[in-house]
């Protein structure tokens, strides 16, 4: 277990094991194309920071590993496996310097990969023995793909404005964290009102998560992330930072010069990443982002203050703070 | 309503709508090109065979459409999901004579349109209340996109035999029927035994469906199927007139010299195509696709004689007998 993981998830970090055991099993399939593609795709092992938030969630009531750790693994599946389309539908050859599942085999049958890795969630799921919980999960992949494909069904377009931003971040990012804190809670058996409060920090902490990612992706260490500077953009996806550019500088704006231009389209992408960098909104973003998380940590105020408690404000300290 | 439908599904043909109501709330969605999507992969109106299946099994017991429309619903839902993706997985252009989703839009979409749709339909089923059905349901689609992905890694490859043709068509489509005669019967309450007959019919029925589809791909008249004789061949698979034509002739097979030919490929995949209609491999393909019914029919020979039972044995020779 690496040292950061128990500083950041405290109480819990041991028991995080069995989440990794259970998605080890989960590579354990008798077809070798198969296993050889769950291998890499389950390979590069994340910080497992959705897991963590089940299982912290739900210390707030009858801690059972047994229905907690099932809900954590079904949720890691689920994300890596969006990770797995969303590189399919972006055509992204490398993630976190490592080559993309659709890099290494093609896209037929890595669409297919991503196939067997969310019907293996919705199984995992099911091992909670909680319909509602399994309803709710049903529910937060119909939410990630809504906001996916919104997002890339207006590619190139500069007329979607932060509040359209705010909702599918809120789908595609949000949704899975919110349903991390509140399926751990409901398994957990906490009230009503705690139910509440950890879905609520779930939500808050993940739209800090991915306006921080936003950010990273126009200020970030091409080396550390593992792809290079402002792949949204190129790709015409608008996150905050740029929409912030284009409301404050509606004329004359590199982004729009960038999504229109005929020729020299490297240059005028590169004139927008300089400008998003030079100006500041990045530092309008990440006030943003403080915000979220100053909400999160606000919900949960409410739960008794135990060393759970303060690791989910750490957790919101750390997602502010991340470089990667 | 068809009269056709009314034929096959006899007892249950009215209830059926029922399901096209449920499937018409699936495409009510706020995001314009979602909703766009949705419409066009939900409007080629199958036979719905499925979900008749599902409700036909669930007329052996507690016949409680609350439960029964939603598993029928999520089952063609799965069904037609599956097929949006098979499209991208092929890169077909049309299907039925209608353009494919991803002729229309772009692969990067239609991944997502279906990703959303698998998503729908297991929300659907846990609308069923039963943990057991949903887990079921789960299950199915890793046996089918398992039995996909095994057909997708092994193109224009001659070294997989029949049974592991019938495992991969068990998997990509047996498996649904299966689970939509098992999932009515559990969802009625059924004795075990009853559970096992229907799941048994269903599995069967699904496989005789699937070596038809694979005959008809050879014979069948390309204005019905809306689609080129040969297709599977062309792309790589080998069903079972091609595994039997392997096998009768292993020597100076034309479908060998098709996948390894470097050029006049077409002439030697028109060769193959002509030894598979000429010799009596079609023949004994459908010979294997009647014992699967035979054994269909075997199998609910244990459950009372109602109209639904006949009805039952009806659809067995319906999946014989059609043409598209």
């Amino acid at each position: 277990m690496q040292a950061t993981m128990v500083n950041l998830y405290g109480p819990v970090a041991e028991d995080m094991i069995l989440v990794e055991d259970l998605l080890e099993s989960a590579k354990q399939v008798e077809i070798p194309p198969l296993k050889r593609m769950l291998d890499h795709a389950l390979e590069g092992r994340g910080k497992r920071l959705r897991p963590a938030l089940v299982l912290l969630a739900g210390s707030f009531g009858d801690y059972n590993l047994n229905r907690l750790v099932p809900l954590g693994t079904a949720i890691e599946l689920l994300h890596t496996a969006s990770l797995v389309h969303d590189d399919v539908v972006d055509g992204a050859t490398s993630r976190r310097g490592r080559p993309t599942a659709n890099a290494v085999w093609d896209n037929a049958l890595t669409v297919l990969l991503g196939d067997y890795m969310f019907a293996n969630a919705a199984e995992m799921v099911t091992r909670t023995g909680s319909i509602e919980v399994t309803r709710l999960f049903a529910l937060t992949l119909m939410k990630m793909t809504s906001g996916e494909l919104d997002q890339d069904a207006a590619a190139f377009d500069v007329g979607k404005d932060i509040q359209n931003y705010l909702w599918r971040i809120g789908g595609k990012t949000a949704a899975l964290f919110a349903n991390a804190t509140e399926g751990g809670a409901l398994l957990a058996g906490c009230d009503p009102a705690s139910v509440d409060a950890l879905r609520s920090y779930g939500y808050s902490v993940g739209m800090a998560f991915q306006i921080v990612d936003d950010i990273l992706d126009y200020s970030g260490d091409e080396e550390l992330l593992g792809k290079p500077v402002g792949s949204d953009l190129r790709e015409g996806t608008i996150t905050l930072p740029g929409l912030l550019l284009l409301e404050r500088y509606p004329r004359d704006n590199p982004i729009k010069k960038f999504f229109t231009a005929r020729r020299g389209r490297e240059e005028r992408l590169q004139e927008a990443i300089a400008m998003v960098r030079e100006t500041d909104v990045l530092q309008t973003s990440m006030e943003m982002a403080r915000q979220y998380v100053g909400r999160a940590c606000e919900a949960i105020e409410i739960l008794p203050d135990t060393e759970a408690r303060r690791c989910l404000h750490g957790l919101g300290e750390y997602v502010l703070e991340r470089q990667s």
